[in-house]
Formats: C-alpha cells, sequence, structure tokens
C-alpha cells in the first residue's frame, strides 16, 4: 500500500510533466512501439482480413476446426523445443507467481494442447501472433511480433495422405492469392539423415551439417562447402558427396533412381523416406499440384522437431518457367531468383510425447502460412495498383443539403442501420453538402442519401451514384431495397 | 555462447527426463497453462466466432474501420494511465533492451496510435486480448487474459451526436446476441462531480468518493455510506446528500427535473452534464433505444480518464420487467437482479493529449464489449440446447464403400475442392463405410458422397443425406451443383 501510494504519486507528476510538455516543446514520451513490433493502419487491416479470408476460407474447405491457446506459456513448455533459437524466447517478468515465456510458435502450444487434453486426432488451424527476439531484419516483412497461420493435422493415419493434403492447402492458398508463380520444395529429414550417412558425415554431426545445408537458398555451394569442412572439420570428400546430391531437383523420377542408386540405396532410412516421397507424388498427383512440387534434396529446414517429409514454398519472380515433374538437375537457374519461403512444414511425430507423462506419441504433420511476407507483397501491389484500397464496408451516406435537418437524417440512418444497411451519417448538425460528398469520395462510399425539405414533403429521398454523380429521387418506402440493389457486390 | 550451451545441455536433459518419465508415471511438465489463462477448444471457438461475427457486422455497420497494435507497449506509455491498476500490469522480462508491458486495455493504446500518427478523426474498432494480472475470480468469465471488443469514435464533433451511436451500437449487439433483457445505464462524470460538490464533497476527495458509489452494484447502501463516513471520513450529512441522488433513475425527464434542482443547479458543471444528458436522450429517442436506456445517478465506473459521459450494459436475469423511460426512482426492486456488467464506456477527451507532445486534445467517445461474461453465457446456453455446436462447416464426406478406392475418393475429393466445396475425406486406405459415416454424425457433416465400383462403372455418385439416411444416385457431372443445392444454409 505504501508502494502503491508511491505509485500514484509517480503517475501523477507523469501526468503533470506531460502537461507541462507543451511549453518547452519536448518530447517527454517517447512516442513509438517497442522495437521490432508495429501498429496496423485501417488499410493495412483491410489487406489482411482480405488474406486471411482466403486462408481461413481454405482451411475450412478442408474440414479444419480452430483452436486458440494464451499468449504465454509456462516457461517450461517451451524449454527444449528450439535448439539455438530458444535465446530468442520473450520472457516476462517475475512478478511472484510462475514464470512465464510468450509463444514462439504455434506448433508447440498445440502440441501442449493435445498432451494436456488427451487428443490423439484432430484436423485444426490457429492463426495467432507469436514472438521472437529477432534482430528486426533490414529485409522487409519481418518482425518479433508477426502473425502465423497453422494447419496441422495429427493422428495415426496411412502414410502420406494427411502430408499431400497440407501440399494441396500449400498449393490453393498461394494460387488463390495470385502472387505469382511460386514452387513447394519437398524432402525428407530421414533421406537427409540417410544420404548424410552413405556420404560419411559422422552421427554426432548430422544437426549440424544440416543447418550448413539449410543455407543453400542464401549462399552458394562454394560457400556452404567450406563451412562444413573449415569450420564443421568435415572430409572434402564427404563435402563433395552431399554436393552431388544436394543438387538433385526433381519429381517423382528422382526419388525412383535415388532407391536405385548404389550408395543411397544401402541406407534404411534413406529408403523409407524415398519411397514416401513416391506415394506422396501419388497422391499430389491425384490432388492435381504437380506442376510446382519439386523434390529438392538441398531443402533442409531449421526447426528439429521434424522426424519425416519437410516442404517450403518459395515464390519466384514473374518470368519463371513453370516446374515440371521432368528432373531438373543443377541448381535453378537466374531466371528462378527465390523471392524468399512463403509457407514451410513437415511431419513432426515425436512432439506430442515430449508432453506426455507416458510419452504416447502423436504423429502429426503440418504447414505454417508466412503471412508477413504475403502481407508485405500484397501491400506492395496495393501501392502499384490504381484501384483504393476501401477501409470500410459502408454502402450509403445519409446526407443533407440544408440546414436544420439533424433529425431527419438520424431517423432516416436508424432505418437503414436497422435494416441491415452499412450507413454513415456526419456527426454536426449543419455539415456542409460538400464535405458530406468529400467524406464518401474519400472513403469510397459508393451511395448518397440526400435529405431536403422538398424531398421531406415528397416523401422521397435523393439518391446520388457518387462515382457518377447521377442522381435520381426514391420513393422513401424503397430505398432499403434500392441501396441493396445497387450494393449488392459491397454488402 | 557459454550460457547457450548450458542451455542446451538443459533442455536435452529436459528432454531426457521426459521420455524417462513413462517408465515411473510421474509428471515431468506440469501440463497446464499459465495462471489465469486458458485454451479455446473447437466448440468454444466456434461460439466465439459467431459473437464476433455479429459484433463485427454491428461495427462495420457503423461504419468503423479496424487497427491492430502490438501486444506489448513501452512501459512508459502505460504508466499514469491506470490509477491504482497499475500493479495489475504484466511487465515483459529485461532481456537487454527497452522496459516493456503487456496491453492493459485497448483504449490507451489506441490515444497512443492517433497521437503518434498525428490522426484527428477516426471511427475504428479494435478487437484484440489484454492482459491483467487480477486475481482469477471464482465468478465464471474472469481471467487474466481476454478479449475486448472497442469501437471507439475520435474528432471534434457535435455534442452527443457520436455518444448516442456508441449507445446505438450497445444495444444493437445486445438484441441481436440475444442475451434476454438488458438495460444501459448513463451517467456523466460531469454530473457525479457537480453531486459531490454540492452535497459538501472536499474537492480532494471527489476521486475516492467515486470509487465508494462505484460499489453500489454491488454492496447496499448501507454499507457503501459507512466506507464513505467511516473509511473515507466523510461527514454524516454528506453523505445522506449524496444517498438521495444516487437513488435517482430515469430518463430526460429527471434531467430535467434535477437541472430545476435547487442544490444541484449550482453546479455549473452538474448542468453542462445534465444538458447533455437531454440531449443524448433526444437522439437516442431518434435511434429508437430508449426502451433499454436508463439515466442513472449511481453510475460511477472506475477508470480515471473518462471526462464527460459514461455508460455500462448489464444483463438481468430472465422475466424482469421493461425499463421505461418514466422515472424509476429508489434502487433496482429485487426481480432484477444484475448479472454483470457486459458493456461500457465514455467519453475521454484528455487522455490523447497526454500523449501528444504539445498537449493538443482529441475528444473521443468509445465503448467496450465485455466479450468473456457474453462468451459463458453463450457457451452455457449451448451446453443446454439439445443442438449440436458444429466445429467445422463440412458439407460433405467422401466416403467409399468397398476397398481400394482410395484413389477415387482423392480424385473427387479434388473436384470438390476445387469447386470451393467443403469436403472432407477419411486419411486411411481402406476406412469402414460405418466409420466414415459415424464421423459424419458426430461432426454434424449433412452428406456423404459414397463411391462403389457400381458407381464409378455408371458415372454416378451415391449421395446420402446423414440425417435421413436417404441415398440417391447423381450423375457425377451433377454432383457440386447438387451437394451446393443441398447445403445452400450451411457454406
Amino acid at each position: 500500500s505504501k508502494a502503491l501510494t508511491i505509485d500514484e504519486e509517480v503517475a501523477k507528476l507523469l501526468e503533470l510533466k506531460a502537461r507541462l510538455g507543451g511549453d518547452d516543446g519536448k518530447h517527454q514520451f517517447v512516442l513509438k512501439t517497442a522495437k521490432g513490433t508495429r501498429d496496423y493502419n485501417p488499410k493495412q487491416m483491410a489487406i489482411r482480413e482480405k488474406v486471411f479470408n482466403t486462408i481461413i476460407s481454405c482451411f475450412k474447405r478442408h474440414g479444419a476446426e480452430t483452436i486458440d491457446t494464451p499468449v504465454f506459456e509456462l516457461k517450461e513448455t517451451l524449454t527444449g523445443k528450439y535448439g539455438e533459437d530458444s535465446k530468442l524466447i520473450y520472457d516476462l517478468k517475475d512478478q511472484g507467481g510462475e514464470l512465464l515465456s510468450l509463444r514462439y510458435d504455434l506448433t508447440v502450444p498445440f502440441a501442449r494442447y493435445l498432451a494436456m487434453n488427451k487428443i490423439t486426432n484432430i484436423k485444426r488451424y490457429h492463426i495467432a501472433k507469436v514472438y521472437r527476439r529477432d534482430n528486426p531484419a533490414m529485409t522487409r516483412g519481418r518482425y518479433r511480433e508477426f502473425y502465423q497461420c497453422d494447419f496441422d493435422i495429427a493422428g495415426q493415419y496411412d502414410a502420406m495422405i494427411p502430408d499431400a493434403e497440407c501440399l494441396k492447402i500449400v498449393y490453393e492458398i498461394l494460387s488463390q492469392l495470385d502472387l505469382g508463380d511460386f514452387r513447394i520444395k519437398v524432402n525428407d529429414r530421414r533421406i537427409l539423415d540417410g544420404m548424410f550417412a552413405v556420404c560419411g558425415v559422422p552421427d554426432d554431426k548430422f544437426r549440424t551439417i544440416c543447418s550448413t545445408v539449410d543455407k543453400l537458398d542464401k549462399m552458394p555451394w562454394e560457400d556452404v562447402k567450406k563451412e562444413m569442412v573449415n569450420e564443421k572439420g568435415l572430409s572434402e570428400e564427404a563435402a563433395d558427396q552431399i554436393g552431388e546430391y544436394v543438387s538433385m531437383q526433381g519429381g517423382m523420377d528422382l526419388a525412383e533412381r535415388l532407391l536405385q542408386d548404389q550408395k543411397m540405396s544401402q541406407s534404411k532410412q534413406a529408403c523409407a523416406g524415398l519411397s514416401d516421397i513416391k506415394l506422396l507424388f501419388s497422391y499430389l498427383q491425384l490432388f492435381q499440384v504437380t506442376d510446382k512440387v519439386v523434390f529438392d534434396l538441398s531443402l533442409a529446414r531449421g526447426l528439429d522437431y521434424y522426424t519425416g517429409i519437410i516442404y517450403e514454398a518459395v515464390l519466384s519472380q514473374a518470368g519463371v518457367a513453370p516446374v515440371s515433374t521432368e528432373a531438373q538437375n543443377g541448381p535453378p537457374g537466374e531466371e528462378s531468383v527465390s523471392v524468399g519461403s512463403v509457407a514451410g512444414g513437415g511431419r513432426y511425430d515425436g512432439l506430442v510425447g515430449m508432453f506426455d507423462p507416458k510419452g504416447r506419441k502423436v504423429p502429426c504433420v503440418g504447414v505454417s502460412i508466412g503471412i508477413e511476407r504475403i502481407f508485405s507483397i500484397m501491400e506492395q501491389k496495393a501501392e502499384a495498383s490504381a484501384e483504393k484500397v476501401r477501409t470500410t464496408e459502408v454502402q450509403v451516406m445519409v446526407a443533407s443539403a440544408q440546414k436544420n435537418l439533424l433529425e431527419e437524417r438520424l431517423k432516416l440512418v436508424t432505418e437503414l442501420w436497422n435494416a441491415g444497411i452499412k450507413a454513415e451519417v456526419m456527426y454536426k448538425k449543419n455539415p456542409k453538402l460538400l464535405s458530406q460528398l468529400q467524406h464518401c469520395e474519400e472513403s469510397g462510399i459508393p451511395l448518397v442519401a440526400i435529405l431536403g425539405e422538398q424531398e421531406l414533403k415528397d416523401g422521397v429521398v435523393k439518391l446520388r451514384v457518387v462515382a457518377t454523380r447521377e442522381e435520381v429521387d426514391i420513393c422513401r418506402a424503397d430505398l432499403i431495397e434500392e441501396v441493396r440493389r445497387r450494393t449488392s457486390d459491397a454488402s
């Protein structure tokens, strides 16, 4: 209670300081958002809503339920799940209670949820913000607070069917968002591990070599090789053998060829992975998505918890030749410069078991849509486009041409609201007609219902189409129908 | 990097511990969510989505844009805004950067946003989670992480027009959510302050007496009076005078009467407030909402930043007599037991100025919907109702009656997905027809498209209506239209 009083006094002083501030013109408060975070303004929100609607429609089309989990978890729930990246977790201050951390992704809370509720099968999506104390990158669309859109299928099912559906979902979403050409790279952790084994990588170096391979989308093979040999102590021979494999890209045919490969076929693990890739491609054919999917041995992905198939979708810049399922050996050509990963995921059969007191496993496969990068692209497209982004859905503005008609405007807007019409009225007793019309122009409101003495006498409303300036008298009783008819797209 | 290694080792040990755990049957992880937080399961999410849709539709009908702000703010942004409640703010751990706190409400971030972007008028809604380290109450629907649904109008407008629209919005939302009868209490900070002044409360006791008045909805007048006299040191006479006023409820007529009241009319502030209440009621009449609105002098509301009109909506239990705008003197009768506030708000003309370096004011009025209590009520209603809450929107399940038809099922479900139909298929090579039908029963899928050798030969699909068990052969080419036709409500 003494501490409270001090708090109050401090608060009062701060308020006072803020009020006095005006005189010396100095900023008392640093008026900013926390490092690496941002506000979304109405225009950005309109774009965000559109993107979310596309994604959620797709998830629902595939029969997903949704769940939500708290923004923070017990610290120990997150411990031991993210390897090196654990240092990027935000902790809450210990204010005399539990040790809490902000969630780092949606996958670990999902696994905790399944174990806690003893759920052994579910198909769920979860769209929410996650938190990483990363250094906000120079690249666009990288924040410390950002959305993830996750779709996961948990349950003991026949091989590769849910996995193929995840890829179908990525394909549908990226096609519908109209982001230009893309490709979905596919690989399997078992193929990577098998490949490392047959190339002579010591067991205890699998992980670290794997994360070096993961850099292939950002650096040339020569540098990756250097890191393997000079930093990670791999033999030059082993590195060269890896180099041969990771340059391979293709489809089902490549999986078949590798199953015959003298070296690769020595690894049971690799063979299991390759057979599953074959099976996967057969399902992808039925799903009609093979034109964008490539089996790519250089795909590694950072997260530790993957146990089987992994995938990543990348956008190509315009003018990229369509990817066929025919073998495309060698690294992608100059024309297919990747503009970064926009979706990724894989199979993680062990994570739920880490939370279960008896270690019972629940096999899972899922995909996360990299929504922030997609927002950035959509924003750029919106800026470049001549079409204005509307931030409201208002169908009609109730206006008056003369003074002293506030009551009549409020009566009419009430009629419209009560009929479910999206309508606005200016909060002024006597607004100028021009400023009412300007507001419509600025916010893209298509119709104005204008009241004047004459209209009131005649029992009509003057309906003005903002785009064409056409005006027509509508009988008051027909107004609602007329507004609906003229804005049936917008509503 | 040494710290990192220790982290990694700890992580590995924890994983190992978790794995070994099964043998001795002990829980290594405390499998729970943080104190005062909860997961939402798919059923709860379905209810939540329905409620949000109703609320968002209303906000959009009234022409609101939406914004989003980060979940944490610089600590100093929140300092000095919440009075005593500041102790409930969650702080983040200082991990070598800024001092950050989780947002406590959406109003202060909104004010910060306006000042930071020099926005002087906007009508926006914001739906997001806020955080308060409250003691999770025994009462239902009280959490440390909870949603707020805020609608606010910022800008210099003519008196009471935006204020009246906020009340119209509360009225529409509570009516549409069908939560039973409700009333919206209205008062004004200036009337409260004027009343305290004319009753002889010393200036420096306004705030503390105000928060005692705020308890009138939870304790009887006798106890409130005791607190004023014994704890806050108010004279018995002053308390009794307050007691007389705070028992008054009514409509525009009460405001008129109080404007004539010998004592009350001595306060300029009170008169300004009372005139505005009169004006407000005249707009509420045009908005057709006066049947639920009561001018109630006992309404005080906790937050410091209110400067004018304040309001609060409470649900009444079933069987409450409708509130008329006629004076209802005396405390509400036994029959109108309040089940708690579900919305509240008011005018706060000074908050944005606290953030502006020059102290420039942006008048604001807004309302916050107490969504968690509404969720609780809707959940109880759903449990009590015979109707099952669907957690997906799947229109049709693609099933097979015989073995070896996985490929055919995947082909058909692809056709449906590509046509925008919400469809599911079991992730098994040879699922039993019964288990496919059971899945439909459980998750409320209305239709099953059944494939068999004969159907494939005939170019048809057997469409089964789950509810009636009726089955009909549909030509494959007509299936999509038929599914759409039969599920036009659900889609």
